[in-house]
C-alpha cells in the first residue's frame, strides 16, 4: 500500500500552499509543456491517477470530455476536488493507485501528474492502465526525473565554484525516503529505461519522452531557474494503445 | 564533418590497447547486455555504423549473416579492420556518418557500438539508417549515456564522503570537448528524450532502453565497479523498423 503522505497535517498545509495548488494547471512550471502532449479531450472518457484537487479533472470537463474519473488516495484531497466541482461529467473517487481495479476497456485516455514516483509496483500499474484503455487510446503522464530522485542527498551542491547536482545511486532503484514538505516523504526511484520498458512490455508504443526544461520566456521571468538547466526535475512521457 | 581523432597517432595507439581493442567483443563490457538485444542475424543483410576494427562485423558474419557493411571515418580501424577479415561476405568503408549516403532499403539490420555520440547530426543519420532498412528490420545501438557525457567535468568527485558523479549542463545540448585518449576529443550531447525523439520521429518503434549497470557477477570480478552503480556508462537501444 502506497504511503498517504499528502493526509498529514503538515503536508498537506505544505502542498495547498505551492504555487500549482493555488493557481491550478497554469501555476505548474511544466503544464504548457505537458499540454503540448495532450490529445482532443472531447468526447473522452478520461481517466486521471493521482487527481489531487480536480484541476486536471475540470479542464478536460471544460474541454468536453465524455466523462473524467479522477482516482487519489488522498482523502482530504478528494473532499476538496469534490467540492470545487460542478461538472455532472466528472468523479471522484478515493483509490490507492498500488493496489488499483478498474474496468476493462472503459477509457479513451489516461493521464497523471507527479503520482507514478509514489507507485511500488510500476509494472503492475502499468498493466492495469494499458487494459483499462481501448485501442486508439492515449497515456500521458509526468513523473519527478529519475535523475531528481535517485541521490542519496537530492540537492545542489558546489564544487570549485560550479554548481552541481551530486548524482549517485542511480542504478540503484528502489525506495528513497526525502523531507520534502514533511518528514519521511517515500518515493520510488526507477530508471528511465525502467519506466520505459515496463510501458514496452505492458504493450504501450512510445511516443514522446521529455526531460523538462523551462522554456526561453519562463527562463527571461524568472531568471533564477537558469539552474533548472543542470538536470530536469521533471519527465513527461507520452504512449499509445495501439 | 566529424572529428577524424581516431586517425590521430595518440589516440589511436591509446584506443588500440583498450580490453575491448585487444579482446574484441567480450572485452567490452556491455557486450552480453548488447548481444541479448539482438535480433538472430542468420542470413541478414547487416550494416555496422562505426565499425572500428571490424569486431562486430566478424561475428555477424559467423552467426551468418548475408552480408556485413562496416563503415568508419577512421582509415586506420578501417585498414585494421581489412586485413583482420577474411569473411567474403564482410565489406568495410571509410565513411563520414554525419554525411551518410545509404542505398535505399539496402539492410536487414543496422548497428552501431559507441559512435553516434561524435556524430553532430543525429536526426538527419536516424533518417538515413530508417530509409536504408527494409520494413521488419531492427536497429540496436549503444553510445555513451547522456548523463556521464553531459557535466563540463565528467569525472568522479567526493561530497562529504560520498563518491557523486556531478552533474551540471545536462539540458544544454551540443558539443562537449573531453580530455581521453588525446587533447580536444569532441563529442555531441543530446538529452535521452531528445536521441529517443529523434528515433520515434524518423518512423522507428522503440524496444528496449537500458542504462547500463554491471551484472552481480561482473561486480563479483570487479569490486571496483561498485561506483559505476552511481551513474550509467552507457546506453543500448533496441528500435523496430515497422
Amino acid at each position: 500500500m502506497a504511503q498517504n503522505i499528502y493526509d498529514q497535517p503538515a503536508f498537506f498545509e505544505g502542498y495547498s500552499s505551492l504555487p500549482r495548488s493555488v493557481h491550478g494547471l497554469t501555476g505548474a512550471a511544466e503544464w504548457e509543456s505537458v499540454r503540448a502532449l495532450l490529445p482532443d479531450l472531447k468526447g473522452r472518457r478520461v481517466l486521471d491517477l493521482g487527481c489531487g484537487f480536480g484541476w486536471f479533472a475540470r479542464h478536460a470537463a471544460a474541454e468536453g470530455a465524455a466523462s473524467v474519473l479522477g482516482l487519489d488516495l488522498s482523502k482530504n484531497m478528494i473532499a476538496r476536488a469534490r467540492a470545487e466541482t460542478a461538472s455532472p461529467a466528472v468523479r471522484y473517487e478515493i483509490a490507492d493507485l498500488d493496489q488499483l481495479d478498474l474496468p476493462s476497456g472503459a477509457f479513451d485516455f489516461a493521464y497523471s501528474s507527479l503520482a507514478f514516483h509514489y507507485i511500488a509496483d510500476f509494472d503492475r500499474l502499468v498493466r492495469r492502465v494499458h487494459a483499462a484503455l481501448v485501442a486508439g487510446s492515449s497515456f500521458v503522464f509526468t513523473i519527478e526525473h529519475p535523475l531528481y530522485m535517485a541521490p542519496s542527498r537530492p540537492d545542489w551542491a558546489e564544487i570549485d565554484g560550479r554548481t552541481i547536482w551530486p548524482v549517485d545511486d542511480y542504478l540503484v532503484e528502489g525506495p528513497r525516503t526525502t523531507d520534502w514538505l514533511a518528514k519521511g516523504v517515500v518515493k520510488y526511484h526507477r530508471t528511465l529505461g525502467t519506466t520505459l520498458n515496463a510501458l514496452i512490455a505492458a504493450g504501450f508504443v512510445i511516443g514522446h519522452v521529455e526531460e523538462w526544461r523551462p522554456s526561453a520566456s519562463q527562463l527571461d521571468e524568472h531568471p533564477e531557474w537558469q539552474v533548472e538547466l543542470n538536470r530536469p526535475m521533471f519527465l513527461l512521457i507520452a504512449c499509445e494503445r495501439p
